[in-house]
């Protein structure tokens, strides 16, 4: 959470006025990216709007949107982006817009590497919706679970369910890409910690896919760095990847990674930032 | 008004530090759309920037953009857009940008109803001018006189003036399309107020319409809740609609609609935000 | 800097937390523009998203990104441009993304002049370099070094120096354009300043341009005015300005400019707005 927050958060209490608010952050990165062949400068720069507020009856709404400019060559830049809306309250959350489905919010994906996320070859892959999409969550105590739709008369829609502790979390998801294509995925992710380990796995069983694809990644933090590896099989193509990050304070970090996509080693090495 | 403005306009009062500011605000609704034939989900996040100045001699000065993701699907947003810069003094406000002409800024439309606004079948339309556009309105008292023009060399240009207590207003609008189009437009507005109702009227006599089109609103205000309701006729075609607005607090309000468009019953419903 | 920049800065000291921010800040004109045959209506807002933070071992580092809205008719606005991602330290400034040669950055232009710019005909030309590029910076008292390259594999690199104290400075670019451009500029230049008088000249060597390319400016400053005067010689054509600004106090001044191209003569006038 960025230091304009603070700024309304404080102010919203030391005058008593409690308003809905706009907080404005950022992200950025540079740094060098070989692509198996050549080496490239990248650099990117995000903008995000986080848009917060509550009822009288003491429901909380709002709304996310990004102004991105990304790319190895940045001289054209994407517009607003990803942005959705939500409302929530003791029903749950209900959020409409660019959203994920319910498989990819609650089981996601392991760890990645890199600076650039190195193509993500830790992921196993989730099902596009059309949007406007819609993502229902529902938590009580350690146990979430979630609905998701594309737009309607698609037919896309997903459901999932989590059960997650400080110490380890168990996943499920199902998906259906709906009308036309007649695609199903079911997807099983858990993580634990131990110590400074974290480690993650992911299964996913697609009705289109050969086999089954599978995903395990170590996270393991000490003092201010962490390291990564991941491992992931694609329906048969292996990959893998190893990264670091080393955290310098502030919202700076200098991050790294190697990965072999089953195809070619690519790297990249750079400096993270968050505003 | 948003947050971020009062937290510049208190520290500018506790430090004495009296400079130009740009204010973040932001809007958002979801909900779901009924098209005559299918329901959709629909989903838009909006970014307002607004600048603020004045000069050592009292002048007021500002711009304001807007940057969107709108859509039933909002994969794509809108870059900056509706963008004016103004100055302001005695002599009254100039402004150039994406203005509206003086008829559609002094006469205005009577009151539209939904979620969405459901097709803006509540108004008679105004005429479009080229940008970089020019706005110059003065104020005296009650009484506030507005021109307008196109980019030069258009020769489009509109003409408005207005009379406005708190009870009641009354204006009256002209514009010409301009070079090439040959086209001319009177419009006569007229809203009051009786306790918890508003009454609005709209008459608009084109040259290219075979018939004057009317509308007429009223918005009806109880407690936290406004129901309005509107019938236009649009040089022979009927529409009307009937919408309610129920104020949450906080900014958020329960907004929906049915329009009966002379073709079709489209409908709407959801939550609207303000940040 | 604008005040939002303050807001957090005042509220980091306030409450001793230390925090990356972002900085909204903007600039908006409006006015009149003569080119040469037709005059026109012109308007532009931008809004500046300025980052910054501080690693605990008290490097420096930022990013800084533009959402403009431009143009003559600014119904379609640019998006998210111009941005850079930087880190900054003892070993001097390295910055990544939509930057400058280090020719342009240390060397310059002489002054220009008018609210638009008048199509820039102060400037001799710097090299275009395909991004993402980098530039790294190195300062040691009134001494800066500079080296840019473009994209890797593209072979476009610049070198410069700058000696800069109070009264004047001395710089000198070199360019390379790089792979399948074969071209090459040195550029030479100086700034003095004389009272309220301050004089810049620049000098460019192609081995493209039939001849040596020389601008010169005065700028004059007296009171809240400011003159400005150019003389340009791009390879034989002789262009030349005269502007003058007005400061209004609170971020807006009155600008205003002709310029003889040397093939017509072009004028603006209007207000400058900083936010």
């Amino acid at each position: 959470m960025k230091k304009i927050l603070l700024t309304t958060a404080l102010l919203a209490a030391s005058t008593g006025y409690a308003a809905a608010e706009v907080a404005v952050s950022g992200s950025a990165r540079m740094g060098l990216i070989y692509n198996g062949t050549d080496t490239f400068f990248t650099s990117r720069i995000r903008v995000s709007f986080k848009m917060s507020g509550t009822t009288d009856g003491g429901l909380e709404f709002g709304a996310s949107v990004r102004a991105d400019q990304a790319g190895e060559a940045n001289s054209g830049g994407t517009s607003m982006d990803a942005g959705s809306v939500f409302i929530s309250g003791a029903f749950g959350k209900l959020e409409m817009g660019d959203v994920d489905t319910a498989a990819n919010a609650l089981v996601g994906n392991v760890s990645g590497v890199g600076l650039t996320g190195l193509g993500d070859w830790n992921e196993l892959g989730y099902m596009g919706q059309e949007d406007t999409s819609i993502l229902y969550t529902y938590s009580a105590g350690a146990f979430t679970a979630a609905l998701s739709a594309g737009q309607i008369g698609t037919e896309a829609y997903s459901v999932a369910v989590k059960y997650s502790t400080d110490m380890y979390s168990v996943a499920l998801g199902f998906e259906d890409e709906g009308f036309g294509f007649d695609h199903q995925q079911i997807t099983l992710g858990g993580s634990a910690t131990f110590g400074g380990a974290t480690v993650k796995a992911v299964v996913a069983d697609s009705d289109h896919a050969s086999d089954t694809q599978f995903a395990l990644s170590v996270d393991y933090k000490t003092g201010a760095a962490t390291i990564t590896a991941f491992y992931a099989d694609h329906s048969g193509n292996e990959s893998m990847g190893l990264g670091a990050s080393y955290d310098l304070g502030g919202g700076a970090k200098v991050v790294g990674g190697v990965v072999d996509t089953g195809f070619d080693t690519i790297a990249d090495l750079g400096i993270s930032l968050s505003f």
